[in-house]
């Protein structure tokens, strides 16, 4: 079954700082005419950092989209062609006290399959050490490390809602 | 700490059929003016539906922004103001064969957090009936009972990517 759509041409809607929006016609498998407005977008990286009593380092984190403060682990768009190991390890120590040694990959994930090319890739820290923290001009982060448990019971209660840490908590479960 | 940032002024960027593009230009906490790029989107439901072999379905879909065959739980975008319930009852039965006696709350993720106003509306349907497809115009699925194991190693080895159905089985696997 040929499932795939072929572009008939691109405009683009907005060229911005994090996301550019295009509008595509295509011809979908059955040869009927659709557009498809897509969120073109770096990618980004994240980070699960958990200490040797099983503790997973969460910020919270401001959210303007949501008008919330959000539960998340550290994580930060991609520059353009960046590889993601640089930028998880930065925005980890960006955004927190912690510089790792050395992370392992995850998985990637495709959070908004049905309008936006991102991709998220996850990496667990597992050897951390404090250093000073670096916060972007315009971020404002507290991080605390809670317990896995309690973590597991905040995704269980609708605390914790952010995808790409939900996932992040359940690549690190199925590898155990 | 306050961490909130206040609108200043917001422009429309791009109103389309799926998305809306604004621009707000907002004052962070510590009084600097920023500008946040922002997606505006009703949000959406998923149905993971699991039989009594604890059997998951999924189907296979043609995503266009990540021009990829994706696995994904059956799901769809909300109309303006729609009951998410009764969107993910129509999904399952728009995108499979399936149509659910009922359907119970899984939980709500936060998929792009940076720069998106969606939800997706995760819930379980357990008690389903096969019934005839009536795919959308433009939709091109297929649809297939795969082992809950199965299921998880296929999220272990990168097979499935799709954020919502790794948090859906992430709480099927919490609430078990």
């Amino acid at each position: 079954m040929n499932m795939e759509e072929k572009l008939v041409n691109s405009k683009t809607i907005y060229d911005g700082k994090v996301i550019k929006v295009i509008k595509d016609k295509v011809i979908c498998p059955n040869g009927n005419e659709s557009y498809r407005e897509i969120i073109k977008h770096n990618g980004g990286a994240a980070v699960l950092c958990i200490n040797e009593l099983e503790e997973v380092l969460l910020i919270k984190q401001y959210r303007y989209a949501y008008n919330e403060i959000l539960y998340e682990i550290p994580a930060g768009k991609l520059e353009k062609d960046e590889d993601p190991y640089n930028a998880a390890l930065r925005e980890l120590e960006e955004e927190t006290a912690f510089k790792a040694k050395e992370l392992i990959k995850l998985g990637s994930i495709y959070p908004t399959c049905g309008y936006s090319s991102e991709i998220i890739h996850l990496f667990l820290a597992k050897d951390c050490k404090i250093t000073k923290t670096n916060f972007d001009d315009d971020e404002f982060i507290i991080s605390e490390f809670i317990p896995l448990n309690k973590v597991k019971d905040m995704i269980k209660n609708g605390i914790i809602k952010d995808a790409k840490t939900i996932c992040a908590i359940s690549y690190y479960e199925l590898n155990k």
